[in-house]
């Protein structure tokens, strides 16, 4: 193999590949390294860790053919460290020599033989989506994935159809809190996938703004993602992913209708002082007042109580919610407001963008 | 106590202070604590771990004089958490009730008078130097120094003074490298001061733009810094600094004028492939050719040779320095270019700014 690629297309597909080369601990060395293999007038730059695979494709001037891996951590270290401009990548039996305008190093690699193949979907169904529409879906509902590998169903993101127009739509739960986004478009087919959090993750990360469209390739049991020069390919996870859309509430005794901002900078105080109680934090709300205080359970550490004026439609309520959970969902709230709604204490609270009907993010109370 | 202070003032003591309270695992639950206390129309916020005591001072609304101590992480990052504007601060017993525009809060805390003194020089002897120009010595040789309590005396940084005219001179070593830097100004006195280097990283953090002159107080087993509003109080060391000045080496065999970026690439990336080798890399040094060259020592990974132009006085030459030494030394050098002078591969290199000729730093070659 001999071939000369920019340092900075290089530098980016080892930063996306890198990551993923011996992240899941497995021995088998040769998985600790990136595979680099030339492709026409391009060059693959490939990772595996036997659950997903990445591979970014970049131009190159290619001087002749072929193949070999080398350690994804050391190589990428390098190559970010390297000035920009050309690098020349060769050959020598399983070593690599780089060459670039002062530096002249090899590193010692293992034969591209020796390397698993990497996995392919066969008879594959295929749907687009816009990037933007999925990287938004995935922003807002990844984060709210279980990483408790006792209920793994919990640790995918569910990628399903609803509805009669089949709108394609993701959900994500760890049983305590809930995001679902529905997206804007349609699918021919009936879709339920359950596509695991880290590969969503990765997929996330590798959409950027360059990238319109991405397209979508699936059999029984895996999953592929082709998103400009980068392709993601991951098993799908097998179960039965809970019917949660009988959990979603349609109707409220209490909605509240408050500034975003104001209520990030209560919840987050509040958490402050919540740390020693679980993270429990208590709010009120007032309609005779139209207001809403939080306030933290008394802890060693003292007491907070924090007020905010706020429209409240229905009853005066009280509910206990971990600080955390009710932080992280109003961080994937866009607007500058939104609207909480709740069905009495011991029912899940509701949070949806007052701009984004298709978004909600459900939030099950502390019993304390 | 009762008084008004601003949100942006307090946050900024408590970032100085915070991190010093309970930051040496002292089981005293007081010691966790920050002292807050008025002072007339100022209010004092404290915090010592006997090793160093910091104070600062802002300004306060006093409506009532009094004092007491609160947990200091968690004082910080609520104070950090509130929006800018006016907070009231109002002792109940040993409770602290805080109230801003939103927000109310209690925090419990520990009666003052359980506070350790804060410690003070005795009959002191003063100094004083520029702000701008301390900060620099301590940027170039804090980082120096040991940390390891075997050796006590090389956790410290000196600061004494030399020559016939008394110039105050800064300098720290861990015996693998040493640190040198005079400065402008003349003593009165002779001093020979040992600093823990941990308290001289406080110093430089609490040097800000805004201050011209930095008073120092000092007696036989304690310094006094007095920063602006911020004062610092600290232990000296005790016991016998080497006398390192022998040390540094005032003809060279060879000399290398570099340009400080090239160089700093080159160490980086040799870095890199040296971690399997205790971080060792050779550099050779043509004069004929007018150039060195970069390699890092074979490993398991690969090797890895740099080659760059330089102006070369004096004989070829092959020396293995750490490599990270070699990037921290070149950290602190101001200019763009610098050189590098030898005595052979087996006694100190010295690298030296081309243009800040009262500073020099020398890195011992490893023995391979």
């Amino acid at each position: 193999m001999k071939l000369q690629v920019t340092q900075s297309n290089l530098a980016k597909a080892l930063g996306l590949t890198s990551k993923i080369a011996g992240s899941r601990g497995l021995t088998l060395p040769v998985l600790q390294n990136v595979l680099i293999k030339t492709d026409k007038n391009r060059v693959k730059i490939s990772a595996n860790n036997l659950d997903i695979a990445i591979t970014c494709y970049i131009g190159a001037k290619v001087e002749q053919e072929g193949a070999i891996t080398v350690p994804a951590r050391i190589f990428h270290e390098f190559v970010m460290n390297l000035s920009s401009g050309v690098i020349d990548l060769e050959t020598d039996g399983n070593r690599l020599n780089i060459a670039s305008s002062s530096h002249k190093s090899i590193i010692n690699g293992i034969s591209a033989e020796d390397y698993p193949e990497l996995p392919s979907v066969e008879n594959p169904k295929t749907f687009m989506i816009p990037a933007e529409e999925f990287k938004r879906a995935l922003t807002k509902t990844v984060f709210a994935a279980g990483s408790d590998d006792t209920r793994p169903v919990l640790t995918a993101v569910i990628l399903h159809t609803i509805g009669k127009n089949k709108k394609i739509t993701l959900a994500a739960t760890d049983s305590y809190r809930l995001s679902h986004y529905e997206t804007t478009i349609s699918s021919e087919d009936d879709l339920k996938l359950l596509i695991p959090a880290t590969t969503m993750s990765e997929v996330l990360r590798s959409i950027d703004e360059n990238i319109d469209q991405i397209e979508i390739q699936y059999d029984d049991d895996k999953i592929h993602f082709l998103i400009g020069e980068i392709e993601i390919i991951s098993r799908l996870l097998d179960g039965k992913y809970p019917d949660y859309m009988n959990l979603i509430p349609t109707e409220f005794s209490t909605t509240i209708s408050v500034v975003l901002s104001e209520i990030a900078s209560l919840a987050k105080i509040s958490g402050i002082f919540a740390k020693e109680a679980a993270g429990g934090i208590t709010i009120d709300v007032s309609a005779p007042e139209s207001k809403i205080s939080v306030r933290s359970i008394a802890s060693q550490l003292g007491e907070n109580v924090s007020e905010l004026e706020s429209k409240v439609v229905g009853e005066s309520l009280s509910i206990t919610l971990n600080s955390r959970y009710l932080v992280d969902g109003l961080n994937t709230i866009d607007s500058l407001g939104l609207e909480i709604c709740f069905n009495g204490s011991s029912r899940p609270a509701l949070l949806r963008d007052t701009k984004m009907k298709n978004y909600i993010h459900l939030i099950m109370p502390v019993v304390v």
